[in-house]
């Protein structure tokens, strides 16, 4: 049994597609942002970031949306969401995995909270931040165009709902992800998915769901 | 038997440090970032992204440095460099690569290269990225006093090597990581193991060697 501690709609979003695909049982529990309930020190005694997502595992919490997506595909073998250590495109999944963590996600991070660091920076940071996150889009379709239609070729995998995920937080910019063929392609037939359908009803989303 | 494409003191020094702790056989290839070879045909067809490492594996070149690394420790368990998949330990350390992965490197690729997507904020980007990996010393540091010596505790593992291949990337910095203690403690505990002579030999690093 897994507890995932969410907020609608943020990084959140990847765990629990994964949970909802692997048929994993869990429960649910809200993170009210807004309120500021992440800095809490219950909820940072979960998390000592006080972010989101949190899933405890054996009653232990455990932090950082593509660790976690990791983890669990690793105790959900037969999920098939992910390929085994031993299979050919392990490499592929993993650099998959690891570009979006230290490249795509990182720059929505700079998009959605440009004065982190330096708040008299924000607009240019969240400006370079929009020309990275559009850069990325470029690849990613250009991979999508030539090694389609999944992100692993003809393999559905955990990678694609990561994309997914982001795709989605990009909804509101100048140039969505879905002005890119390939990837409106993509999120069409992610979208089409039971597990989207279902996460959108328990974590409330009604904006592009 | 892998070949290595590096650039010295590079962000393939975690795969390469990898390799020598795993006694793994390997040859390797300067790429001379200088001399703009990594923007070469023949490296870009290797590297679609033009930058290092790149590791051929059976004859196929992969990329991203912590990917590398995760695969490496697939493919060799017997090195013990990370907890194994039905360790209770194993959540942590996707944590922490994750982690080091979308925080740390990603604003090291910044201060490194702070106009890449906006030549005119350069300036604030760089400062930005400063700010934020002193945040994530003294991140690192505190969790090391109460679970130190190592990340993992009494556990040496790859997210170690991780950490000091970032460690030498701060030593011109304002404030390096070792102003921090238990970073510099760290440091001096990695730098005396022989995988760190061998790779400043290799890769020919005279300087924080």
């Amino acid at each position: 049994m897994y507890t995932l501690y969410y907020s609608p709609g943020s990084a959140n979003m990847l765990v629990h597609l994964i949970l909802l695909e692997c048929g994993a049982p869990y429960t649910l529990e809200r993170v009210d942002l807004d309120a500021g309930q992440q800095r809490s020190a219950a909820y940072l005694a979960l998390n000592p970031n006080g972010v989101v997502p949190t899933l405890v595992i054996d009653g232990v919490p455990h932090g950082e949306a593509a660790a976690l997506a990791t983890l669990l595909l690793e105790r959900h073998p037969d999920a098939a969401l992910a390929p085994a250590a031993d299979d050919p495109q392990r490499a592929d999944y993993l650099q998959w995995m690891f570009y979006l963590a230290n490249s795509q996600q990182s720059l929505f991070r700079q998009w959605f909270y440009p004065g982190d660091h330096l708040p008299a920076a924000a607009d240019s940071i969240k400006e370079a931040a929009r020309i990275g996150i559009e850069a990325g889009w470029s690849r990613i379709n250009a991979h999508l165009a030539t090694h389609g239609p999944y992100l692993l070729g003809n393999r559905f995998s955990a990678v694609d709902l990561y994309v997914l995920m982001l795709m989605r937080w990009s909804r509101n910019m100048p140039r969505p992800a879905t002005s890119w063929p390939h990837l409106a392609e993509l999120a069409a037939r992610l979208k089409a998915r039971a597990s989207w359908k279902q996460l959108c009803a328990a974590e409330g989303l009604v904006e592009w769901a």
